[in-house]
């Protein structure tokens, strides 16, 4: 059976040197080796070293893993928030990190925008009894990004707040300044191409500082994936339970991959495909942009509506093994959604390019 | 290099079959599927019916995922107590498991006994306002067992209270009566000899009811794996964030496998070769059997003593390829953990013999 080639939204691609890295892991045991070993420590400090590498990470920050960034929208609430949190909200994802804080029992405030549009910074006011503000690089269920100069121009405004980063799919893409971001998470099944089970928490000594002073007065901050005990066990390459070790393997091989191409090679190249593919969208007659404002349209997962049935449309595709995403829940019939991650070779995005042009 | 052979407590050997599970989840893609697909809820449901088959789970109970069994402590007491909880702690594992409900801001009782010495359940005395008894099956840190029937006659006198049962290092070989035991929990990197990355959370409706009614009395449960959150996601074969789809496949083929062997014949293996491996501890000049009383010990996880250095015991059987654990914590200089799981071949078990009638 020919491979499907995915521009999904995650899971999605796998980065072209998976199968090879994963080979080295089968045939160096490396499903078998203990999480308290030498060998695990290095295998750590490896990913550690290729991610800030990679993403300009500065040594105030460490790097953690969890289960999923899910599970980073409910611990960085906990250990960075003990009474108010603060969140721009476009779409479901966003939406559902607000309702986190919520559910953790914190008063969460919002401003929302209409699904498919995006922030104008400028004009927001956040109140100072905020002590978390959420934001969302990128809007995965509809296609919108933040972009990191308007992170960072808020962040000016409110130095005093701790401010966390979603950039789930995203990255590796947003040059975030890390001297003004406390906080920033992804998965590996988006932007990195890798199969899914694995969060990725880059948070600093700030953000470490409120998690203790929240347990120092009797708040509860989480028990193994705390902050404390993360950062703790980080400081030694280890995790506080057995973590996924297959995949950390993984992560940091293909950082290093990504590394060899250059940060700022692949930004350029997610920029160039950005832009040929939106073009191709509107030129297409089947298909339209849906984010209106160019400023806000995401790089990495584009939004189309579709003239005719979306599900006919991804149906048609998959049948030249072309895969893309469909539109998020009310949305299916009438929108598709397409990554451009770094995965992706230039002959698949030629490929997609066709079948959009077709549409 | 030589393939090593692992017999350590976790990450442990790889199951037989592993690779040839892993190359046809590579070739057929599984890392980049849509955990919303239909083909996602396929390999969770294929996953759920092998499990309940190998472990006799009833409908009563749910198979739910997590990131660890470690995150299964703390989402257990979350959503199983609100004020107090019964722990039976004799090692490290089983005093991790107390010290959460603490943490998790629970009133946690406890029965101690010395490291290496099980407990006498006829003599326990469980206060009624206990809402959560918390039991470890194997106690990994101590090579000791609390036997099933114990956990059933415990249980049968305590009807009201719920019952969890952690058995991370000893799935599948404890036969559980599902009837009895509301939960139970367990991490694939040992019994089932798959990389690590993954918990598995069995539990039953009362146990639902129970963190449902805490949450409508405004009680924390967790947000996206609060249990109803998990429950009502696994009705559908889905879950709650993107989850690790590869080990779910890998975990449901290699529970197919051992279906095949059946889990009756699995569990006399198992222990008709701990008993070899305890004849041949006890029959070595350099080792002994550590735990004393015979009926507590465990079938899995086997700790020995050391005459001579433990840890140049290992590096020597290192050097025929064989890796057994180290003693745990301050044991390290003067014991060894081998672990019994299902992973290793009847010659496997037969090099290890050898090794240690020359120990």
């Amino acid at each position: 059976m020919a491979q499907k080639i995915f521009f999904t939204p995650g899971p999605a691609q796998l980065y072209p040197t998976f199968e090879q890295h994963l080979a080295v892991a089968v045939r160096e045991q490396l499903g078998s080796i203990s999480h308290r070993s030498k060998q695990f420590r290095s295998l750590y400090q490896h990913a550690d070293e290729q991610l800030r590498a990679l993403l300009d990470v500065p040594a105030s920050h460490a790097i953690l893993f969890t289960g999923s960034a899910t599970e980073v929208w409910e611990r960085a609430i906990q250990n960075g928030a003990g009474r108010e949190t603060f969140h721009l909200v476009n779409g479901s994802f966003s939406k559902r990190f607000y309702e986190f804080s919520a559910e953790l029992g914190r008063t969460a405030h919002r401003v929302e925008a209409p699904f498919g549009e995006g922030f104008d910074v400028d004009q927001l006011d956040i109140p100072p009894s905020v002590e978390l503000v959420c934001l969302t690089h990128n809007e995965t269920s509809a296609g919108v990004s933040l972009p990191s100069a308007q992170i960072h121009a808020l962040k000016a405004r409110y130095p005093e707040a701790l401010f966390v980063v979603d950039m789930v799919s995203s990255a590796p893409y947003p040059a975030l300044d890390y001297g003004l971001v406390d906080s920033a998470f992804f998965s590996v099944q988006k932007g990195f191409g890798l199969p899914a089970g694995l969060g990725v928490w880059i948070v600093n000594e700030k953000f470490l500082a409120k998690a203790e002073a929240l347990k120092a007065a009797g708040g509860y901050i989480g028990t193994h994936h705390s902050l404390p005990s993360l950062w703790k066990n980080a400081k030694n390459f280890e995790t506080p339970a057995t973590p996924n070790v297959l995949g950390i393997y993984l992560l940091g091989q293909v950082a290093a991959d990504l590394n060899r191409v250059g940060a700022a090679a692949i930004r350029r190249q997610t920029q160039e495909r950005a832009v040929q593919l939106y073009k191709a969208i509107a030129a297409s007659e089947g298909l339209e942009v849906f984010v209106r404002t160019p400023d806000h349209r995401s790089a990495t997962v584009l939004v189309a509506g579709t003239r005719g049935s979306a599900p006919a449309l991804i149906e048609k595709w998959k049948g030249q093994n072309l895969v893309v995403g469909s539109g998020y829940g009310s949305y299916k019939e009438k929108q598709i959604r397409i990554a451009n991650f770094p995965a992706n070779t230039d002959e698949e995005i030629a490929q997609l390019l066709t079948a959009i042009g077709q549409a």
